[in-house]
């Protein structure tokens, strides 16, 4: 037999990177247990407890495969965005859906354009299908919407990719900001809006849904306030013509039974999304006086984690070790300019408390060395 | 803006088509609920106690998201196999394996041969990827060998897929029918050897595992014997350049903690799958002797259903039409020859004898018609 197992060409020269390590591989590298877990933007403030009800219903049935229409929760869906179920994809969270929209958009070698630096598993999509990336940097602390029209018109671009609010930055553009993105790109190209953090963002502000137009596909999760990150589920609201296209190469049947469940007893439960998003809201004010207090300047933030500016990537990496070595995990941006912040997801208050200490514990050392 | 959304040549020329239609579908469908289950091969032996207990425990943390790696389970499915856990690949489900498998061998035009009339996600995939697809016909009730390594040769094909035992049969090749197979293939091609149903196989006749020969890739599910068909979960085991590859492609966080957590506990309770297997046998001599009583032949079946030949594709719709009526769903074969025969899943006994009670009732007016 050859050597090699028959790759495609494609395949062989993509590189072995992923997008993130996740915080169990740092515990076994580190040798440390994480006590304090305020990296992943995961909520800190558990699940409805209708939806904790469901759970403990649906784990009777796992041996039955779940509904590959995933109906029900469409239906409900699509009803709270004034549109129909056949403009909602339900997939194994926002991360699935990412990976669709590059297959059927760019896996033929189109240009994409993002932002450098913001949420970087689209890239990996893009890049593992295919695509072509160019990237635009960010103005300030900000994706520069502008710059990611002008090049979007210079590349003859088919997909542009805009997190809003952003991650890692955590800032956020209003409606008309985002409209006049999309009436700024050229003909034949979409924007993939991934609103993972719109749950925590100023919600008179978010581009209206849209369905009749298919510029824009918005992915939502219910990995943040609803809590059900470990569940993997995420659904997009796209124009028919989209649902239709993701649905000829999805996977069936793979959303697990119990995130069906549990996402569609949460959304009857609006309440508690909504309670979440309100204490996410009073912990980012206690992150914002805590980088005062200690002289740093935290960027605004419309999602559940807030950036902290220490001032250049090499104080974040050794801030970021010494706090590994104490056992709390928290992540930065990893391109210029983010890659001088810290990216700390809002915890409950007694974590608040914890993750305070530590830092003003650390701090004075790291800056110092 | 252009009229259509901008979609790939490869996404506007495939066909709008589902690998299958869900239970929850047909009852939508034909407005009848299902009361016996019988046609998606689910387990309806329950899952293991200790696996609803570590369920149980797992929900107070879907907050997280699991672990990208898997590296737990994977090191114990490594000890299990004799393999190193850079051999073992987790992702949600067979399908999921099927589709990198596609995505990283075939998915620049190159030719896979597969059985015509076998399970059908692999050609979902390939066919998704916009790799060309040759078929073969069974020998018999059986997969063709020969025929599959006959055709390999004359299109070079870089894949083959084999599902053995195979679905929708429920018939089975041992260790050196599949190792002549192997060793007759084509330079630089593979095997997809989908044993989803090896839990029900005579376990001393499945080829050996020998992750040392990348030209066999083995695909095993927590479906079926464990009973976790809802939770999404299954595993690749390879040779480590290919589960290299996949970790390039892959959705790295696209297994949940929930179906990582129920793995492992049910794999750590061995006597649960093994006794699930020994009551699966005892109810496919069961449906052999129903077949046998009601003049219709059983086909030989190492799974957890059994095909029954009821002579006509004809027939065989009419008569899955007047069980779903009764809310009975099995399902059958889709093409020739295996389109003459209904499959239904083994059940627990009170099944079974619902089951045996509406063909009786309903066989005689089916045939007659």
């Amino acid at each position: 037999m050859t050597r090699e197992p028959p790759f495609t060409e494609l395949m062989q020269g993509l590189p072995d990177t992923t997008p993130f390590v996740g915080p169990e591989a740092l515990e076994r590298r580190n040798g440390v247990k994480i006590h304090l877990r305020l990296g992943a933007n995961e909520s800190r403030f558990g699940i409805s407890p209708a939806a904790y009800r469901a759970l403990e219903e649906v784990i009777g049935h796992v041996p039955d495969y779940g509904d590959p229409e995933n109906h029900e929760l469409r239906e409900e869906l699509a009803l709270r965005h004034g549109a129909r179920s056949d403009n909602i994809v339900v997939a194994s969270g926002i991360d699935d859906l990412l990976g669709l929209a590059a297959r059927v958009f760019v896996a033929d070698g189109a240009p994409t354009v993002t932002s450098r630096g913001t949420y970087p598993t689209s890239n990996y999509h893009v890049v593992g299908y295919g695509g072509r990336l160019h990237e635009v940097p960010y103005a300030g602390d900000a994706v520069d919407l502008n710059a990611l029209a002008e090049a979007a018109r210079r590349h003859s671009a088919r997909l542009v990719y805009l997190a809003n609010p952003d991650n890692p930055a955590g800032t956020f553009h209003g409606r008309e900001d985002v409209q006049r993105l999309v009436d700024s790109l050229p003909d034949g190209c979409v924007v993939l809006l991934d609103e993972a953090y719109s749950d925590f963002a100023p919600s008179d502000d978010l581009l209206p849904v849209d369905v009749e137009d298919w510029r824009v596909l918005r992915m939502r999760t219910f990995s943040k306030a609803h809590g059900f990150a470990g569940l993997r589920i995420g659904y997009a609201i796209v124009h028919e013509a989209i649902a239709t296209a993701f649905g000829k190469v999805r996977h069936h049947f793979g959303v697990n039974r119990c995130a069906q469940t549990a996402a569609l007893a949460s959304l009857r439960d609006p309440g508690f999304a909504a309670g979440v998003a309100r204490a996410v809201e009073a912990g980012r004010a206690e992150y914002e006086r805590l980088a005062g207090e200690l002289g740093l300047r935290a960027l605004p933030s419309s999602t559940n984690f807030v950036a902290v500016d220490v001032g250049s990537a090499t104080t974040v990496r050794r801030l970021l070790d010494t706090l590994l070595t104490r056992g709390v995990f928290v992540r930065s941006g990893t391109q210029p300019p983010l890659d001088r912040c810290i990216r700390i997801t809002v915890g409950t208050p007694p974590e608040r408390s914890e993750f305070a200490a530590a830092l003003r514990d650390v701090l004075p050392d790291v800056l110092g060395s």
